[in-house]
C-alpha cells in the first residue's frame, strides 16, 4: 500500500482476515483521476473500501508498462492475498479506448440485461479475471456518451424503493414517475439522464463543472474573485436567478454580469465565485427544461434523484427549487448499489433473496 | 524605438520630418495588450501609424515606476520630438481604473457630445497633456460596460455615408435602419450595439472569443482537437446550424458533442476548432436574436456594421446569413475614424469642412 491508496477502515490484520472470509466480490468505479474499490460481502453490503488516486489518466506506471496491473494490484491486492478467488467487477472509463480493455457503448434504450450482455473481460497479470462494463452512447445529430454513470443510475433505481425514497404526493408526479425517472448526476460533466421502464432512455451532458473551473482558472471573471471563507448560498441563488430570468441571452452573455456587477459595487469579490456558479448551473437547468419541455415533461413536475457529492447535490435541489422542481432528493451509495446489481444480474455473485 | 514597436512606414528621416510638418493630432487606441498610435493630417488622414505591445497590462515597467509615460514615449515619441507641440486624445483601457487616468463611464444613451464633455486630461512627464474619451456604461440589473468600442462605434456611424455603405432595398430594413442601427464587434468580449438618433442606447457582452480560448486550452475539448491547415468554414458553419437549431439546450450541452462527434467518427480531430468556433457564435447570435426580439427588433431585418478582424468579421457575416441576417457589412478603419471624429468634436482639432 502506497500513500496514494486510502483504506476506509484503519485497522488491518485480523480484521482484513475476517473481512475476506465473508468477501464475495471485489468491484471497482475506475475512473479517469480515481479508483475506488469495494469488498461486498454476500448480502451486498461493502465490508471495505480503498480509494486511489490511480484514475486511468495517473496510473503509478505507463499503461504499456503494465500500468493497469500495478494499480489494481495497489488498490485489491491485500483482498486478493487474504481471501479465495473472488469475482471482480469494473465500470468507468477503465472500459474506454484509453482504458484497461475497451468495452464498446450499449445503444439506447439501454436495459441492465443489455449493459450485462456486453461485458467485456480482461485478465490481470497475477491471473484474476475482471468483468467491465461498457457505457453507454445516444446516437443521434448531437451524440451522448457515458461511462460509469450507468452503473450509478441502476444504483439509484435499486435504491428505488429502499430508505431513501421520499413520498410523492401530487398525483399527477406519482403517474409521471411511474413511467419515467429523471435523474441527475452533476459534476464535471453534469449529465441528466431520462429512465423509462427500467432502460436509459436519453440523456444529456453539460460541461458544467469543467467550463466553471475554466471560467474561474482562465478568464477575466477569475481575476477579481476571492474564495468565500464559506459557500455563499445567496450569490449562487442570485446567479440562479439571473439565468432563470436572463437565460434567453445565453450564459455566454450573463456570465460577464459577474464582472460588471462587481465593477458597479453590486458584487463583492467573495460573491463572485458562488455567483457564477449558480448562473451556470441555472443555465444548466435552464436548457434542461427546455429539451424535457420538447417532449412535453415538465422540469417543475419532475422529482429527480441526484447522484453526486453530498454539498454539490445540495446546490442542485436549492437550484432546482428556484424553477418550480420541489421534489428532487438526493440517493446516496449508488455506485456501490449500482455495482452489486450489476455483479449479481451477470451472475458473479448469487443476489439476496436468490438461492444458489 | 525597440523591439516592441512596429511602425507601418519603414521610411524614416526626411519622410519622418516632411509628416510631422503636416500632422495636426496624435490619436491612440491603448487598450490591455496593445497601443496603436495614429498621425494625423489636417484632412483627418492618417499619415504615420505605429503599433506597440505595450498595453496598459503589459507596460515596459510598472505603472507606478512611470510605465505610461515611457509606452507613450516609445510610441510617440518620434512625433512628438519633431513636430510642434500636438494635441493627443487617446480611447480604451487607458481610462480605465487600472489605466493612466481614470475617465468614469458615460451613461447610456451616450451621445457623441456626452462622450466629449466627459473628457480626462492627464499630464505626461514630457509635458505634453493627453485627452482620454471615456467608456460607456448601461446599467440595470445585468449592467454592460465597453472602453475603446465607442469610439470605434462612432467611426462607424462617420462611415455610414461613405465608400463602405451598402445600399439596402428592403424597405423595412430601410425604415429601421434609419431609427436604429445594430453594430457587432467580435473578440474577446464581443459586443452588440444598438444606435438610436447618434447615441448608444444600450448593448450587449459575450464573452464569446475569451470563453473559447478557455475551452480549447483548459477543458477536455482541446484535448482531440487538431488545428487545421486553413480555416474550415464547412465545421464552421456546421457548428453555428448546431447552435440555431439545438440552441435551447445552451452551449454547456451543446459544446459537449465536439467531444462526442470526434468519438463517434463524426468529427475528425482538425474539424473540431472551427466546429466549437461555429457552435459559440451560433450561441451568440441566437442570444442576440433573442434580446432584440424582447424589443420587438428581427435580427433578420437588420443590416449590421461588423467592426474587428477582417477573417473573424467575415466568420461573423457567414454566420449571420444563417439567421437570415444577410445584409452585414463590415466597416474598416473605425478605430482611425472615431479618433478623428471625437478630437473635431472636443475642439482638439479643426475638422475638414469646418473654418479655424
Amino acid at each position: 500500500m502506497t500513500a496514494r491508496t486510502t483504506a476506509a477502515h484503519g485497522v488491518r490484520g485480523k480484521a482484513d482476515a475476517a473481512r475476506a472470509k465473508r468477501a464475495v466480490l471485489i468491484a471497482l468505479d475506475w475512473g479517469t483521476t480515481s479508483l475506488r474499490a469495494y469488498l461486498f460481502d454476500a448480502a451486498g453490503e461493502v465490508l471495505d473500501t480503498r480509494i486511489s488516486t490511480a484514475g486511468i489518466m495517473n496510473l503509478p506506471v505507463p499503461a504499456e508498462e503494465g500500468g493497469f496491473d500495478a494499480a489494481f494490484d495497489e488498490a485489491c491486492g491485500v483482498w486478493l492475498a487474504q481471501g479465495s478467488a473472488l469475482p471482480v467487477l469494473a465500470a468507468g472509463m477503465v472500459g474506454s479506448a484509453q482504458g484497461w480493455v475497451s468495452a464498446p457503448y450499449v445503444e439506447t434504450p439501454a436495459s441492465e440485461d443489455a449493459l450485462v450482455a456486453s461485458i467485456v473481460k480482461v485478465r490481470a497479470a497475477c491471473g484474476v479475471e475482471l468483468a467491465v462494463v461498457p457505457g453507454v452512447l445516444e446516437p443521434g445529430a448531437l451524440p451522448n456518451v457515458m461511462r460509469g454513470e450507468e452503473t450509478q443510475i441502476f444504483g439509484a433505481l435499486g435504491a428505488q424503493a429502499g430508505a431513501h425514497a421520499v413520498p410523492v404526493s401530487r398525483p399527477e408526479v406519482q403517474a409521471q414517475a411511474a413511467a419515467q425517472m429523471l435523474i441527475g448526476l452533476p459534476g464535471t460533466h453534469a449529465k441528466w439522464v431520462v429512465v423509462e421502464g427500467a432502460s436509459i432512455a436519453r440523456f444529456y451532458t453539460f460541461m458544467t463543472g469543467e467550463v466553471y473551473a475554466a471560467l474561474t482558472a482562465h478568464t477575466i471573471l477569475g481575476r477579481t474573485m476571492k474564495r468565500p471563507v464559506v459557500p455563499d448560498t445567496a450569490a449562487f441563488l442570485r446567479g440562479v436567478t439571473v439565468a432563470r430570468e436572463h437565460g434567453s441571452a445565453g450564459v455566454l452573455a450573463t456570465a460577464f454580469s459577474t464582472r460588471t456587477l462587481g465593477l458597479t459595487d453590486q458584487l463583492a469579490a467573495d460573491e463572485q465565485p458562488d455567483y457564477l456558479s449558480g448562473l451556470l448551473i441555472g443555465h444548466e437547468l435552464a436548457g434542461l427544461e427546455a429539451v424535457l419541455a420538447r417532449r412535453d415533461v415538465e422540469l417543475a413536475a419532475c422529482a429527480p434523484r441526484l447522484i453526486g457529492a453530498d454539498a454539490l447535490c445540495e446546490r442542485y435541489r436549492l437550484a432546482l427549487a428556484q424553477f418550480g422542481c420541489s421534489g428532487a432528493q438526493i440517493v446516496h451509495r449508488a455506485t456501490e448499489r449500482g455495482l452489486w446489481r450489476i455483479a449479481v444480474r451477470a451472475g458473479l455473485v448469487v443476489g439476496a433473496g436468490q438461492t444458489a
